[in-house]
């Protein structure tokens, strides 16, 4: 195991009605801005449950935080935010308003010349307006870690930040508001978490069987309650651990004294920023792309996964590997989620764009960063 | 699964060397107390390595605490905290150390009037002294958490309290403190928090898979590790697997929205009390008595048990869980730690007098608090 360093002050208010709780946890002067997207939450009636719930507070609103939140979209609730003088963010939806707060909490305070250095320059967040969170859609992890991934659409990137300064003060996790939710918002939720885990497991082995075992059993539970909660949307019990296994699979803990990749994630990002096809359907692209790459790197942990996750012990290493391959096809094919380019219309020269992007930054990624451009487009070129 | 809250603020320095960071940790200004034991760390290094690196700072020592912490010793403690201005407190040692110090801290700044009343009577600590540990032996989970016992001569009592004031600001795992522990702490440690994790776990399904898989995880680390830690002290792979799950075993994360027991410790607790015999060890000889006794009531869980950490999948339900208590004893054993009350020369007049003390507090105890004074009997009876 290798040394570390973990911290995660988030306080989690967990279950149903919880929600009515948070006017205690808001700070009792001050103006809040309530921040929330295209408007799910004015149907499913979370907005009048916030409302209810903060009444009497001073309050403001900045509606319109967009999927994959944009850069532009920000900077205008920054701009409120100095004019009201804001002392509170509290985000009510799902990863991207959330991590669209994040920015805006960063951005408020900034004390350099352009806040996209944020992004683009990695400039350090030491300050943040704090940040209180309602999720309404479980999936990035967001509401229990310090990490936002914010796009431009003028330079057509999607970048990420990353600061404890931007960690909630608070996340409410009511499993009832996935009720309401669309399949196609659990089908990349679950897929989502599924492959954060993927990202810090999957590397290679460094004698750390508490974290192995965490991550697997993250894993083994979504596998087992995905396919329940797509099924029936008013399986309490089921949300409820969907719920929870989104949170733990990025807030840290399974990370801890172990290598971690982000590399399909990263190449991921780029089939968003072109193509604008959703992230957790990106990941279930270019994740069996990237197991069939990196079969030799990442041996011992796929033949691992493959036995914990899938009771896969048959055939030679290779057959072992393909099987646990296609088992995690079959997952993300079963959660609804295509996983080849052409399911999204994707053309090949997207993938030179993409290898060509790669080359331009000119460093390496994965846990070995071994990962070019030349990899990447081998990786994308599997998954035509 | 059941709603809850859930907020862990501890910062974990974890790794080889860490001890050496800890000047960051500290406040700059303001007076020290750096709280120890019998002198284990003078033997091991230990001492020598902290004191290098809060050079320069400003501190007093308070050294002498026992294992099992006296309120008389600690209360000597609070008074030179108060007579000295002390503003932090630098635990040095095991649980029991840091369990003392975290008594220190809220004493000092009770508001009461006779801070026992936060043991007696479970006055609410609200305010504390900031405590940082160094953690010298892995068992009882106190480095994460805001739990400590306490014990009074005077009384023959040993009771508990918790608040997250007396929670550590920060803590120090290095794995290598292990090293020159003797077995009896090794052994101890292990089977502490193995039983730890049995309380959160063995009771009955609320439809928690994630939660039954941490803690399965937990179990399994340390049925591998822990013999491994005993044969060969110098194993640092070993030492850091035993700690880290030391840890998760009792930081709070697999008690969320689960029922929770402790029974055994609170009917082993008496057992130190009457016949100083060390905490894991009572925990040793109740756990199988427990597990016997409410095999109705835990059935489920015990079958899970059975099967997912001893691989028990023959037999019919009563021989199955015969089996689990069996591989529980037998694991027990092999860690070194006995399992009978003859054992350790404890005489049958102990189980009347045990039995009585929770006749008179008038409260049953574990998971559907039906345990009493008689079903404490019985179960202490099976151990003879």
């Amino acid at each position: 195991m290798n040394n570390f360093i973990f911290q995660n002050p988030v306080k989690i208010l967990f279950g149903k009605g919880q929600i009515n709780e948070i006017a205690s946890e808001l700070p009792a002067k001050g103006k809040i801005m309530l921040t929330y997207g295209g408007g799910s939450i004015f149907r499913n009636g979370v907005y009048d449950q916030v409302k209810e719930a903060i009444k009497g507070l001073d309050v403001i609103e900045f509606g319109g935080i967009e999927p994959n939140p944009k850069f532009e979209t920000l900077m205008k609730a920054v701009a409120i935010c100095q004019t009201e003088q804001v002392d509170f963010l509290l985000s009510v939806g799902g990863g991207s308003v959330l991590d669209g707060s994040k920015f805006i909490a960063a951005a408020v305070c900034f004390q350099g010349e352009d806040p996209w250095d944020i992004l683009a320059k990695q400039a350090e967040v030491t300050n943040a307006l704090p940040i209180g969170a309602i999720l309404t859609l479980p999936a990035t992890g967001s509401e229990m870690n310090g990490n936002s991934v914010v796009s431009r659409i003028e330079t057509q990137e999607k970048l990420a930040f990353g600061s404890p300064a931007v960690m909630p003060k608070f996340s409410v996790l009511d499993p009832e508001v996935i009720f309401s939710l669309p399949d196609r918002q659990i089908s990349n939720g679950v897929v989502d978490a599924f492959v954060h885990v993927m990202e810090q497991y999957l590397t290679y082995p460094v004698n750390s069987p508490l974290q192995d075992r965490f991550a697997e059993g993250i894993l083994q539970t979504l596998v087992e309650e995905g396919p329940k909660v797509l099924a029936n949307r008013k399986d309490y019990e089921a949300a409820a651990n969907f719920m929870w296994s989104a949170t733990m699979a990025l807030n840290g803990l399974i990370a801890v004294g172990v290598p971690q990749d982000w590399a399909t994630h990263m190449i991921g990002h780029e089939l968003t920023a072109y193509h604008g096809i959703d992230h957790a359907q990106t990941l279930a692209i270019v994740l069996p792309g990237m197991m069939n790459l990196k079969r030799k790197n990442k041996k011992a942990k796929l033949l691992q996964y493959g036995e914990r996750i899938w009771g896969i012990t048959e055939g030679n290493n290779d057959q072992r590997i393909d099987a646990a391959i296609g088992k995690t096809i079959e997952f993300f094919e079963k959660m609804g989620i295509k996983t080849k380019l052409p399911d999204y219309g994707v053309p090949s020269d997207t993938i030179t764009k993409i290898a060509n992007r790669f080359q331009q930054r000119g460093f390496k990624i994965g846990e070995h960063a071994d990962i070019g451009p030349e990899e990447v487009g081998e990786i994308l070129r599997s998954r035509l």
